[in-house]
């Protein structure tokens, strides 16, 4: 983020609202670990362009990007904009190739203006799929259910695919996608209005409250009488934990997420795991997006057709106005969301 | 085993003396979980032949093999004979690919004479290689070592690789594969004794003792600069919670054995591995060597040549007699080896 006082001729009156990490939180990130602060909208300088943010995202994940404990990167720095992925409109360039009025998506962080270079940003066509998606289905999670699914996990149609946050917006996609590659797919979530999302919006064969259920491995046992094949795993945890002991020989682990454990320091403990793997031969494995960003474009055109043609569905949950974002991350931990969550910004007033 | 009351003719006056399972062990089987049986030498019936055991194998696995738990194979029945390795002559024979004189190696159980219909039993040549070896080194332990490496832990040269039961039967297997392979290895195992064979006598680069060292982290960060590429994990437990702390980029783990873990009843914790296979992006996959019969032979045909050039190097631990192995696998636990534990017969008079 570069700040200068020299504001965009189409922008004179705005400022740049944007949400600053204010302390390092020990767990999961609340709202008071955040600060708004606003300046002056930014120009672009040479190879630069500007983007109007219309949606931010609000990932599980950001509670990594913002520890201090070792990460796959450098934690948000205090201070600094909080690290995001975003969807927008170019407002102005000194870009060859990015144009005002192009529609992107890239880390443009939780604010409401953004300079890029074009690192890591990609275009999105105005062509009916609303730009919303391109943070979801077509954004990171889709990407994230499709190779985590295809590379680590490796279905094979008939076989058994067990996810938890089932109805999340990874595990909804993921769970979709083992059904349209052939699998009898069982979702695990919290609640009955989830688990209904599950078999009925989403169309898992089975699925199983692990709030409501008075015993987790019988469900397990119930869902899957030939063992699981692929577990996708987004929770870790007393579910996973469960899941493990229903493992078919030769099964997949996928690990993607750990939304179970609140915190990592003291170091959790559980069941250990060594036992299963030897004697089911299984495999378990982390997956990690950023290492796949050659793959992106594969994804990405594997599951435009599919959410054009309405096989794969996906649930939003919006909210308003960039007041929302401090609290956004605490309230995915608290399971408050139906769908992947984003905040559409309150200057949005493209009907994009 | 098919017993008859008709002996043949050279064994006139043998009996075959048989280890039998007295009862069924929680944990660790102990020499009273055993009894020593007697009785006549059988005679092998159409497509038999008959096989005077010269070695018997004393395996870590076994205790699974006896273990009521959920397993890869029937437990061995109580009274029935003990469920082994073992390496012996051919006495008589009515199987057309075997005859009398014959060297072989197979699941001939813990007594001094099996029948066999040939199944899963390997003829050995009678070249200069001890029979002995092809217990070990060229039986199930180096076969063990070369395929759960290659096949799960694909060393490349330059990483390090990281043994547990460093100077273990199958572990100073791994360890000596992987340096002919071009990798730095570090072996963990318990005493000076099995340190100084690590680095005397299988050639690993560096060897931790993990019941000396006063912080296992650092002796593991002191000794693998660039973290753990592949870990080949005979123990789990406390030693391999640690490597696991030191993980490199994509690391595999090989889990091959269990064998500082005491019980599963009550099922073991410990610290949770999601996160650590998350953000390092790692594999941890079970390896059981019977999946792999379809490989034995290649393995054995690349095991042959270092064996004999001495590149490959293994040690014995001999006990005497049938009456030593009730309590030979107990002893394993206790560590109280150096070497492939091999049961001699008493009744063996060959110099092979």
């Amino acid at each position: 983020m570069e700040n200068t006082t020299v504001s965009a001729p189409e922008e004179a009156n705005a400022s740049n609202r944007q949400v600053v990490l204010a302390s390092r939180p020990d767990g999961i990130p609340q709202a008071q670990h955040f600060r708004i602060v606003e300046s002056a909208v930014p120009r672009p300088g040479p190879g630069q362009f500007l983007v109007r943010n219309r949606f931010l995202g609000v990932e599980p994940a950001m509670r990594g990007w913002v520890s201090a404990v070792a990460n796959y990167a450098e934690p948000v720095a205090i201070d600094a904009v909080m690290r995001s992925f975003a969807a927008g409109e170019v407002t102005e360039s000194n870009h060859p190739e990015f144009a005002a009025g192009d529609l992107v998506v890239g880390m443009f962080g939780w604010q409401d203006y953004a300079l890029s270079d074009g690192s890591g940003v990609r275009k999105v066509a105005d062509d009916g799929i609303p730009l919303s998606a391109h943070l979801g289905v077509l954004g990171m999670n889709g990407i994230t259910a499709y190779l985590a699914l295809l590379d680590i996990g490796q279905p094979k149609a008939g076989e058994t695919v067990v996810v938890s946050t089932a109805a999340g917006a990874v595990g909804s996609c993921a769970g979709q996608i083992a059904k349209l590659l052939g699998c009898r797919t069982v979702g695990i979530a919290g609640g009955p209005q989830k688990t209904a999302l599950c078999t009925d919006e989403f169309g898992y064969d089975a699925a199983i409250d692990y709030k409501g259920t008075p015993d987790l491995d019988a469900a397990l046992e119930h869902a899957c009488p030939d063992g699981v094949d692929v577990y996708f795993d987004n929770t870790a945890g007393a579910i996973s934990d469960a899941v493990m002991r229903h493992l078919a020989i030769r099964a997949r682990i996928i690990v993607c997420g750990t939304a179970s454990i609140s915190s990592w320091a003291p170091w959790p403990s559980g069941p250990r795991i060594e036992r299963h793997l030897l004697v089911r031969r299984a495999r378990m494995q982390g997956f990690l997006l950023f290492d796949y960003a050659d793959r992106f474009d594969e994804a990405i055109a594997q599951l435009t057709p599919w959410v054009r043609a309405g096989k794969l569905r996906y649930r939003e949950d919006v909210l308003h106005g960039i007041e929302a974002a401090p609290d956004a991350i605490a309230g995915l931990y608290r399971g408050e969301n139906l769908g992947r969550r984003l905040v559409r910004l309150a200057s949005c007033s493209s009907s994009i």
